[in-house]
């Protein structure tokens, strides 16, 4: 038997913490009726979620869309974690936006994996921040 | 700079081989048109996805319901890895189901990280199947 463990919820403050302990996480839109999750690098300021992506599909079905960014961190051996979801309304980054400076700044501190110019920036705005740690019991 | 990098997309066959490595996916499911996304324990047989997990909000939400299973493996350090998306349609298993005591015995082997006695077993038969990798340019 597995020793019992415990889900714990976590508060707005721990789920805003453990955000930016990480630089990547899972970008979800919802394409034809089906969610489709991608591996994504995000940066956060004034709670939004930062994203650098590329041109593709991410992008396409991603302009205002209801969308949410999963972070998590689990640790296999000791068969531990937690795990964060912001969910939220999408936009593509454009000059003259609010705070536009300073989202780009995060942006350009974002270091995506899958190299290219990535030149568009997707900036999420949280409708609710929610997440869960799983304790030993 | 970054060292430039490459996206390749992956086989059907190279999908299946790497979605059999892993033990700890996301499972995500549409409620009220938002994305949400659940780290989830599963197994695979005969191309399905088999999860164990607890009667909550996953399960309620997850009835006949298209979602999706992502698993990747990204190494942080060199900055590659790879992802794979399996979209399709889930059920609650039940007795009686087509391939009901594989698809149960699949469930045993799982070992459920949060504990309980996670008695609900979803199966999310695939629409399709996808996959790409971060190779170094």
């Amino acid at each position: 038997m597995e020793a019992p463990v415990k889900i714990e919820s976590l508060s707005a403050d721990e789920c805003r913490e453990l955000l930016e302990t990480r630089e990547v996480g899972r970008l979800a839109v919802v394409v034809g009726g089906y969610p489709e999750v991608f591996p994504v690098n995000y940066g956060v300021v004034r709670d939004r979620v930062v994203i650098r992506t590329d041109p593709g599909l991410k992008l396409r079905h991603a302009r205002f869309e209801r969308v949410c960014v999963q972070v998590d961190e689990l640790d296999m051996a000791r068969r531990t974690g937690w795990s964060v979801l912001v969910k939220g309304i999408v936009h593509e980054l454009k000059e003259g936006d609010r705070h536009a400076e300073e989202l780009d700044a995060a942006a350009a501190r974002i270091r995506p994996w899958a190299g290219g110019s990535r030149p568009h920036i997707l900036v999420v705005t949280p409708v609710s921040v929610t997440g869960r740690r799983i304790v030993p019991g």
